[in-house]
């Protein structure tokens, strides 16, 4: 493998920053990774991990002289991330981000940034429930979709050397329009989490004793909503809070399907129930046709 | 091993039943397994499978002289399946099944069966989203519950007999209220489904340019929803069905805390997302204490 970026600074280094981060390390991918977090003990992790050869509480001191700056931090901190940034970043910088809501990203990045620098905004669609730089793994991105939604005018070279540094990680890299990204992300990721955090917070609040048992007999459905409302809390509650429009609309057709579903179960229309239960399975199966099962 | 039974009959030979069959054979459990199902095509199946030694399409002459006969079919085919085999059984013979409603298994199978059998309903909690006899596997009960709601009168050492069958096949015994399952189930398992189904079903609406890119970027949530979404249409259909008041009763929790979210995201009210969110991570930290993960 051959080096990518002389500098590259990730401002936040939790699972995806520091997923990001192994890849590049371990494939050489630049000479020098810098890292910014919030808190000293963060900071501490990424030199215990090995993930930085360079660390830092200001962003603005990791980001000086980056040929990248890779924003990985929650969401509602990226506006005051780019304020903090845009003084030192050298002329022809690449700034990028893997935040999840790419119309909020561009909104409070892009007036914030100078006009040198070029903004390529970023979405790799992986995950796990862990959190934190010690949650990390190279292969998080393998058989992966990145999504990048750079503006019209962006510099296509800039877009290139950001999707070259996500195919490094085995990630398939799409480009699409930031608003479309939005829509689409809200039915397959942002719905399924607060369905999932709903229905897991609806056990909370039953009595103690049949708490206990949900936990127990968890095994048939259950588990995997739990597993998916283990999600870290701050980054899910950024997420909704910024594609609100886009959430708060499929929320709306779902509320519309549930309430049908709830009549069908009233009353005991069967052939409701049996009839879409038939067609999800197909959709089941475009997924599996498509490798991302 | 020894065996425990020298005839038992299954009566629908799906994901469960084969499964149950397969430890049955590998571990020589009973001298003589009959199979019943509703056509031939099943049948032939499951004589290819080694999963009989006998066949019949007619319930009554499998259940005939077995000492344990496993009702394994959709619970709304329970009625019927009693009615039929009803006057096959002999005295003393034990009738099981293996549905995930025990309300409504009860009520369809006791008035129907003779008084000189005992009738031990059970439900192993555990599946796949995949049906049919093929889908069965023998490690498919392995650390897995299954709960037996024996009414109080039935005769313990009937109890037990099924219960060593379960441990056998690796499962862990639990003894409750039918009444009680039902309710416990409803949130863990017949929710987690109905949401599933519905949120994949929302989809199937979509305009087809869009579910074209739901399916390619899949990757994190909606694919856990698809498999759930995948599984057997015409049992979840009579789970829903029979399971009907726990169900809207959950369902009704749901829908008011779902509304609450929904609330809370129009109005940007962040620290009630992230409260809950935090909440919901101690959920899961239950269930992968209690093995369950």
């Amino acid at each position: 493998m051959s080096i990518l970026f002389d500098r590259i600074a990730l401002v936040g280094i939790g699972l995806i920053g520091s997923s990001l981060v192994r890849v590049v390390r371990r494939d050489g991918l630049a000479r020098h990774v810098a890292v910014a977090a919030r808190t000293q003990a963060t900071l501490d992790k990424a030199v215990t991990l090995g993930l930085a050869d360079s660390v830092s509480l200001d962003p603005a001191e990791a980001a000086r002289d980056a040929d990248l700056v890779v924003i990985a931090t929650p969401l509602g901190a990226y506006a005051q991330v780019a304020e903090a940034i845009a003084p030192a970043l050298k002329r022809g910088a690449i700034v990028t981000d893997v935040g999840s809501v790419k119309g909020s990203a561009i909104a409070d990045l892009a007036p914030r940034l100078p006009g040198h620098v070029h903004l390529v905004p970023g979405h790799p669609v992986a995950g796990t429930e862990h959190s934190g730089p010690e949650a990390g793994f190279p292969e998080l991105f393998q058989n992966r979709w990145t999504i990048l939604t750079p503006a019209k005018d962006c510099d296509a070279a800039a877009v290139e050397r950001v999707a070259e540094l996500w195919r490094r990680c085995g990630s398939r890299i799409e480009i699409m329009d930031a608003e479309h990204h939005d829509k689409v992300l809200a039915i397959t990721s942002h719905l399924p989490h607060l369905i999932a955090y709903t229905i897991v917070g609806t056990v909370t609040d039953l009595e103690q004793a049949t708490q206990r048992e949900v936990i127990k007999f968890a095994a048939s459905g259950f588990r995997d909503f739990t597993r998916i409302a283990a999600s870290d809390p701050v980054m899910w509650r950024d997420v909704f809070l910024t594609n609100r429009e886009a959430v708060l609309e499929m929320l709306g057709r779902l509320t519309e399907d549930l309430a049908r579903l709830q009549r069908a179960i009233r009353w005991g229309e069967g052939e409701v129930l049996q009839d879409l239960f038939t067609r999800t399975r197909a959709i089941r199966r475009g997924i599996i046709d498509a490798g991302q099962a």
